[in-house]
């Protein structure tokens, strides 16, 4: 057991990002914010707690779809300013049903079809120049 | 050879939160933040760019430490407002020497000490009423 108090960074709107990876797997979950409500909740609870953007409001993951997130370690890192929360999943972490909401591929190395990547660069600078 | 060529969503600063995860051990080394240029030059030069938030330029992670990431893979959450950057770290991801920027515990599920946790509650709801 090894337990620092850290002085956290929150946001202008009292919020920190937490990245969310499966203990086990080390697979990479989901980013969402906490408030200081929220990482006091989730250590009080052993589960995952956020607060909502949206919603601007304090959730449970998992309330609604039984697909809570047990609570196995969390650090932050050296700038105070993020969390890496490592977890035990029930349930897949996207509303998707995909177990990481991180299951889109924008850009892989492994490429034999070359002309794909052009067409993103171009894209990208396309959008960038609109 | 998979891309998708997705419409992220940049907050008010422009920009967008990325996790970068060393591609073979699976460990989150940071977490940083690109705008569409930074996302633009690491998918062109294979080595991760961010924008510095505090310095408000465009940075080549290790250009000046030698400690480059080479780029993987780019995956995008649901919500389309996170990356998932996957690398080949060339060294320490930290300015501390550190592999890992999240190298800071502030609590672990294996606890001989509960007390400790009891200690932490107490200060995460003391700081929440200050």
């Amino acid at each position: 057991m090894k337990v620092d108090l850290p002085n956290l960074t929150f946001n202008e709107n009292g919020l920190i990002p937490a990245i969310v990876q499966d203990n086990t797997t080390g697979k990479v979950l989901m980013l969402a914010y906490m408030n200081n409500e929220a990482l006091d909740k989730t250590v009080e609870t052993k589960e995952t707690w956020f607060f909502s953007r949206s919603r601007q409001e304090l959730w449970n993951k998992g309330a609604t779809s039984g697909n809570k997130q047990k609570l196995k370690d969390i650090s932050y890192d050296c700038d105070q300013d993020a969390l890496l929360i490592q977890v035990e999943p029930l349930g897949p972490a996207c509303h998707t049903g995909e177990s990481s909401c991180f299951h889109q591929n924008l850009y892989q190395e492994e490429t034999q079809n070359r002309e794909v990547i052009h067409q993103l660069v171009s894209n990208i600078k396309k959008r960038r120049q609109n």
